[in-house]
């Protein structure tokens, strides 16, 4: 382990932190927030304070980073920027209690969206654009922004990268990662920048669209109003749908469309991820029709909530227009499994990914005509490209670690005696990064309940789904630590 | 496909099942109930007249099979035995719905023991005889039994033992398959007796012991009172507590006992197995004990019942003693897990098996080895022995395999719109072939209140757990069918 190398990238991470606090600070500067100011300024004076001396004291002797480095890198960066950024609720009174805090950033940054707070009207409007800007900041990954940035080689960013970005493999779209990183972060703040002006023209002040483009750009999902987006105009609700469906999408696909490249753009994943959101939106809507929900008695409302409800879930945004928990089963256990599912590989969305779900599918069905055919030997191809081996054993390895956590999870939250939907759905919400669960936890709920071992428990869940799994759990195999 | 082979077992099984019906009819004939009696010899009748017709009709021109023979032959008999074995029920009226009959005896075969009936008390004792006598054929898997008549050469059986036998791996006793399997049952035979005699020498009587033996051996979990083993006396449920422990080791340990080989006998998943009974059964003791849950107020009551019910639920018998739906929610949690691992492989329990389960978190424990040390080439071991990579990939397909069932089945189910708890326990129950749940399938209730439909799902589910998904899930494979 190169100890002072992570050390000082833990510190230049601190003050990128000072600098998004930026942002907080001058919503709290606009709207004359002054204790929201004090908070904003104290804790930026301290990540600065701490950065600069973690970046010049012990400066490192060698700048190689090993994989492991790059794993350790991630999740100290993860957990640090939410031991910080917990701070200005806490010093502001806006959340007195530090866990609480913590829960709630580290929510935001993970791109969660779930909250502890029970109505959020009455927080000051600089610590709304905080939660937004956090979703902003973590949904495309802080420290592929900082690696633009940071004197590393080629090789060295790899690592970093793979242990930040969702999906199960990285692919270079140019040959140097440092371009490749540009080029998605470009695309980034094009597509959000989009969405704010588009928010703005459909009659929304620039708070409010500020606040949501950059929550469903990082598809977190905190909301700026006590119901969420229910009581947002319908074609402001449209908009957001449409934006949670495109920053789902494989950002590369972006990429292929400018260069032309339309078959590339459209791949298996994208085209299988599009049409479960068709069917799963027409059989929710049906289905809320049928049963007479309030809000979904006209078919076309029903749509509506359907296709926002189906882009909100799987996007893992978790914005909600109505309260899904009261809708009928089957609607409900669909959102269940897209909750699982997320969007593509290399979006802002969390959840397992759909080209982990269509490679594992590939496996197994490569193993039965294997059972069958015992002598034949098949590859995994996916778009009519080979898989590399170590992409599908490391797919098997990820699935097993994500039951393995779900299930540690699910025990140590059951030991504050809820029920079982409850506890299912928070850890679901957690690890998939998607905000709202069922029952305890349904959309007009909030986690507040919980005891703080519970919420410890699922902001470890967060950042390990934020992360994908491998970064945190590597920390606990001994073989990590070993010379 | 040698369809004509096929035909013929499918025949021999028939013929056999005539021979099962032997013993409830024998059942009827002491105690003098004609309309099941009846119902019995029509049964017989039939299983023999169709047996006889599909055995001599269009002789096999070749006695080869192949492996697709094999897992076809498995899921053909196992279904043909289910749809044979639940005429009883109907021609005598004590189950007049079909689909609910062959629930029942599906159930049964399959040693889950999860119930359509609200009470068994009123059921002619043939009726409970056959109910039990089903955990027993199925329990040792029945195919292995005709295995040891059918004129096929060695590799053959080799194919229909994979296909039946629990567990990753089959691995042969001695050098014949037909031997290993003679061995098998022997130990099945003498453990059965064993439990029986010690049941009788407890005071109970010689149809109560029988029952009870059989529903163990198979650790299946049908009750003949109402409330299952609740008012059998101490003794009794703390003999019938050990032998589900007995009847979810690995056959071959005991093999190994007698050979004096006890570092095989005592391998890494025994030694697992008994740790997870231990530790699971000191929480819930205490759990429940703290919690004043009636009839657990006194410790030592408080691990009787906790020692029972761990026992029940990990060797997937599903009896119980005391209704655990109301117990905390943590005891509630362990037994949903524990639910969810099962025993030993080689035994008659259900569930994943904890075979699997270790080989799992090995090779999920390889890949963060692997990420850290990418160039290290680290092998799979299980007791010191190196674990073939085809039983490494096959576990994780059978992983992604039994996720899907699960899911789309946990879908299917929440068509008749009751809550998730039911929804994810009555799944959970059935496919890991244990039998009782939580909510509305929680063990003082029954399946009745299902719809045909969902029954269904639920009957695939049983098969497809007892068959350990494979040879259900090749039907499903279009190269399965392939020239």
């Amino acid at each position: 382990m190169n100890f002072r190398m992570i050390k000082q990238t833990l510190g230049y991470l601190l003050i990128f932190e000072a600098a998004f606090l930026l942002v907080p600070i001058a919503t709290a500067a606009v709207y004359a927030e002054k204790t929201a100011l004090f908070a904003f300024v104290a804790t930026l004076v301290l990540c600065l304070a701490c950065g600069i001396t973690l970046v010049s004291v012990l400066k490192p002797k060698s700048k190689q980073l090993f994989a492991r480095d790059g794993f350790l890198i991630a999740s100290a960066s993860w957990l640090l920027m939410g031991l910080f950024g917990a701070l200005p609720f806490v010093f502001s009174g806006a959340i007195p209690n530090y866990i609480d805090a913590l829960f709630e950033i580290v929510s935001g940054f993970t791109t969660t969206g779930a909250s502890i707070l029970p109505e959020v009207e009455s927080l000051p409007k600089s610590m709304l654009m905080w939660r937004s800007f956090s979703h902003w900041v973590g949904g495309m990954g802080v420290l592929v922004f900082i690696m633009v940035f940071l004197p590393l080689s080629g090789g060295q960013n790899m690592h970093i990268m793979k242990a930040e970005s969702p999906g199960p493999s990285v692919s270079k779209l140019v040959p140097r990662v440092k371009d490749t990183a540009f080029i998605l972060y470009a695309i980034y703040v094009v597509l959000t920048v989009l969405q704010f002006v588009i928010l703005l023209a459909a009659g929304n002040n620039a708070f409010d669209s500020a606040n949501l483009a950059f929550a469903t750009a990082g598809t977190g999902g905190f909301g700026i109003r006590n119901d969420s987006m229910g009581s947002f105009s319908p074609t402001t609700q449209m908009i957001v749908a449409v934006f949670m469906i495109l920053f789902s999408i494989n950002f590369n696909s972006y990429f292929f469309i400018l260069c032309r490249n339309f078959k590339d753009a459209f791949n298996t994943e994208v085209k299988v991820f599009l049409g479960i959101v068709v069917a799963a939106t027409t059989i929710i809507a049906l289905n809320i029709n049928l049963a007479n929900i309030e809000g979904a008695e006209s078919l076309g409302d029903a749509f509506r909530h359907a296709f926002f409800t189906v882009s909100s879930i799987i996007s893992t945004a978790g914005f909600s227009t109505l309260d899904f928990d009261i809708w009928p089963e089957v609607s409900k256990m669909i959102l269940v499994l897209i909750l699982f599912t997320g969007g593509c590989a290399g979006a802002t969305c969390g959840g397992i990914k759909l080209s982990r779900i269509i490679l594992m599918f590939k496996g197994m069905t490569r193993e039965l005509s294997q059972l069958t055919h015992p002598k034949q030997i098949k590859k995994i191809t996916m778009d009519a490209r080979p898989v590399d081996r170590e992409v599908v054993r490391s797919v098997n390895a990820y699935m097993i670690g994500y039951v393995a956590v779900f299930m540690t999870s699910l025990f140590l939250i059951s030991l504050n005696n809820y029920d079982f939907t409850t506890n299912f759905t928070a850890v679901a919400t957690t690890v998939n990064n998607v905000g709202p669960g069922l029952s305890m936890v349904g959309p007009t709920c909030n986690f507040a309940f919980f005891s703080p071992f519970s919420k410890l428990v699922l902001i470890f869940n967060m950042l390990a789904g934020r992360l994908e799994l491998f970064p945190v759990l590597v920390l606990f195999a001994p073989s990590t630590w070993k010379k």
